[in-house]
């Protein structure tokens, strides 16, 4: 598979750094999880699944370099670890599940060795189930597209922000290998530019036509009836089914209803946390208001000028024309759907 | 008056290069018509009063210029220059207005160094009123907001945009002069930033308290109820109330009035067109993609990547709360209200 965010070979982990891109392919070399958790800060590497998948492996980069013998202090530093990797950023819910089950892994083992190695093998785990539902959601989710079609995107949703196809960007990508010649307005993403520098990358690489847009013209091409759908990823999608997401996504939402054009969210039900009843009670991470202020290191607002830089935002339910998971697309009552999207009893059903 | 866009001063004038605020404060002397000309082009002065108020000068510099003795060719000379003025830019109306009235100056004149004086004239007459429109508007415009408002603001309406006070961010101005104590939300307005540039420089200097955010966000402050209202300028307002103005004012609006929070207009009446029925009508300017897919020179895309850039967009007058005129303030029917208030014989009545 082309254009994956990271590599695990050999017990050792490689993340491609997405602030180089599109100009630059760097890949970083994971000595310990505290680089894990830095690049994950960083945003070198981002995306709700990629994120959880990077953490996982993260987890495991630090049960191998714990020197303690004695599995109760193993398990006690595996815990800071956890909290550590937990700790780096705040609204995508893949990170703490994929915490979670790093450490109940932990906790279901017998010693040191075999700990580190079930380790191991579950941070694979959760990536190839991550993969796996990725390229699912996009084949389910391009059922949805029709030849011709004009996908308007936000922020950047193929595989370098979930490791296979992607979510959003997956199913716009699983389409077109069906034959269906789908176009793309991708929006910019400001202020981190996931859409010019990230999207724009990968459609092009994939052969996809794509024209940029900056966030403030969507509005412009939605009036217009230049679009046939809004395709979205999720950083996490609240029980009641509430999304959130990069910021501007709301707003994009309000006026694809505005303008009668339909809003999908693509995302794998890694992302999907019944324990958030609803969307008013995510935690909205702000960012360093100098990713406002200046440009890619240069300043552009007078020196001294105030910020804000809420890195997502939370768009109701009511907006949502469909969810797009691996196990089914869900649509209203969400309430409901997504309950049983979740429930291992009527997953087999 | 402070932060002015340009300067007249026995015959010559000056321009404040407005791309290369905030971090400098360069005036550049216009020689003759074309240098206004490309100035306007490539938006060193921008903002639909401005423009108006440069392209008249920039008529009466061209008329110094023309050797022609004869009054017919002179006239035929004139025309060219009114041409290629009119030709600058697309959308705002107060240039074709200027244009407009300099030619039936010029027509009005005997001999030619009578309409060489006349033509300064006018162009001084043009500025003077659009100066005291600003000033008028501006006061009439604070009594809508209240002492605490947070106003959600796009683009730069100052001064830089309209000489004397602006136009929306007059509005502002005014209401802090009366005392209100009015915060700022300010759109950095992509892809040119006239507001992280340009509003955040002259709201400093007014010490009026103003937060930059990427046009992204104006969704979430708006959903989180944090924003009092939203308040604009425009390019251009058709006879049916529909507003042209800066790229992403439609989509504030369509947020603006989802949330419950109005949204108001400010405009001289030399923006009013009442020869555009509606905003469909409008010929709304694509600039260079190069806008979109660079940042300040530097490339953020990947090299071939197609990019889209207009200019503006038409917000539909059913999302307007009201537009503000140095003429009073016009809501809901527009179309009778704005026609009302162009009307020489009802506005001194």
């Amino acid at each position: 598979m082309k254009g994956q965010p990271l590599e695990w070979r050999d017990g050792r982990l490689r993340i491609l750094d997405q602030t180089r891109l599109p100009h630059r392919q760097v890949w970083l070399e994971m000595d310990g999880y505290r680089d894990v958790a830095v690049a994950i800060k960083e945003m070198r590497i981002r995306g709700a699944p990629a994120i959880g998948v990077a953490a996982a492996y993260g987890i495991a980069l630090g049960a191998r370099d714990i020197a303690a013998g004695d599995r109760e202090d193993f398990l006690k530093e595996l815990d800071g670890v956890c909290r550590e990797m937990a700790a780096t950023r705040p609204t995508a819910v893949n990170l703490f599940r994929s915490v979670a089950r790093m450490k109940a892994t932990a906790v279901g083992e017998k010693d040191v060795l075999q700990t580190r190695k079930a380790l191991r093998a579950e941070a694979e785990r959760i990536h190839q189930e991550e993969v796996e539902a990725s390229r699912r959601l996009s084949f389910l989710g391009a059922e949805l597209l029709n030849d011709g079609d004009t996908v308007l995107t936000h922020c950047n949703t193929g595989a370098l922000a979930a490791p296979g196809y992607g979510t959003a960007g997956g199913v716009v990508l699983a389409a077109w290998e069906q034959g269906k010649k789908i176009k793309v307005l991708a929006d910019e993403t400001r202020p981190y530019l996931q859409g010019a520098r990230l999207t724009c990358w990968e459609l092009k690489q994939a052969g996809i036509p794509c024209t940029l847009i900056t966030d403030s013209m969507a509005g412009y091409f939605l009036g217009q009836g230049k679009v046939n759908c809004v395709l979205v990823g999720a950083d996490r999608i609240a029980a009641s089914g509430d999304v959130a997401n990069k910021i501007g996504t709301y707003g994009l939402a309000v006026l694809a209803a505005e303008n009668g054009v339909p809003f999908y969210v693509a995302a794998p039900v890694s992302t999907i946390d019944l324990s958030t009843p609803s969307g008013d009670k995510i935690n909205i991470e702000q960012r360093d208001p100098r990713e406002v202020t200046h440009f890619q290191g240069r300043r552009v607002a007078p020196a001294g000028v105030e910020a804000a830089n809420p890195a997502f935002d939370v768009t109701p339910h009511t907006y949502v024309s469909a969810i797009i998971t691996e196990r089914g697309i869900a649509r209203e009552p969400y309430v409901t759907r997504l309950k049983a999207l979740l429930s291992p009893s009527l997953r087999g059903a």
